[in-house]
């Protein structure tokens, strides 16, 4: 009630929006990912060094080269998903920053020369960034199944490079028959929230 | 056009919200920050370890013990804010796991019995609900201003504990004058997304 914003909204991207493990074959279209991309970029990161990259896997053959590197569990729902995407932080993100970040190109030479301050910056806002993608898929009307089980070193061999580093995997599409689990408890606001 | 979400709340969410650098004396009460984590409580993690924490400061005398710790361009708008929040990874979200998994509580020690392995995933996943979180912040007509630059070490020491490693701190508020710069650019489609 203290919301602003309206309740079928909320409905469709948090209360009744739910992981999916089945999907239909309906296909998910370059346009929806553009408009859930258009709405996402959006979101803020730190220098605006937007750090996330996204390899979609749709054609058989590409599916077939990711299935093994999939956890046993994980590959069933990937395989019934009608569009992958693959997650990544661009550690190199800092070639972009004069761009991204016009009123002070400087940020690139004085906070990210170093890779391993990319990296971790990277890995944040990236995972913000993959945050933001979720709610985005779900504004589409489309269920999002994100997953972190799967052999993360051969996957950045077989589809991404050394400048890669993936975050997860988001299966996307139509919920199928027995979508899903029932819904698991939350913590209670009182075991996440306090004031000092 | 291809998204189901109305166009008001794309514009509340993601096109017109911005982090602000400014704000009005308005308070942000516990309602608001309750109606906040009730919706983005259902976001999705891995294996629903929810890890991410919330520490508020918002007395005079917290705030004090706060800004010190900021990088000193980050002082005045943190200081300007009604409600300030630390967001930080639980360590131990684990000791949790057997009430938020009931229909796998052995993951708790399959999987994360090893602290490493604890951080790993908890940064990864408390930066996603982080991302969730300012999505609800923006639900709630609120602007939330993300920010890294401070002190972390500092900030864990005087406001957490071994156990909780700070992700960032979020100011939150109504905008004030001159509450943001122009937005600045975002990547093209095409330098995010690829098809393999």
């Amino acid at each position: 009630m203290s919301l602003a914003l309206d309740p079928a909204a909320q409905d469709l991207l948090f209360r009744e929006a739910r992981t999916a493990n089945t999907f239909t074959d309906e296909p998910v279209t370059d346009e929806q990912m553009r408009a859930i991309y258009d709405l996402v970029k959006y979101g803020p990161t730190a220098f605006n060094q937007c750090p996330l990259r996204i390899t979609l896997v749709r054609s058989p053959e590409a599916r077939e080269r990711l299935l093994p590197h999939l956890s046993e569990g994980n590959r069933a729902k990937t395989a019934s998903a009608p569009l992958v995407a693959i997650l990544s932080a661009d550690n190199e993100f800092h070639e972009e920053l004069p761009a991204l970040l016009p009123h002070f190109p400087q940020a690139k030479d004085l906070f990210f020369a170093e890779r391993p301050v990319r990296e971790n910056s990277a890995a944040l806002n990236a995972a913000l960034q993959a945050g933001y993608f979720i709610v985005g898929v779900r504004a589409a009307g489309l269920a999002a199944g994100p997953m972190t089980g799967f052999d993360h070193e051969g996957v950045r061999k077989e589809f991404l490079d050394d400048d890669h580093t993936p975050l997860m995997i988001v299966n996307i599409g139509r919920p199928g028959p027995d979508a899903w689990f029932p819904r698991s408890p939350r913590l209670e606001y009182e075991q996440v929230v306090s004031e000092v």
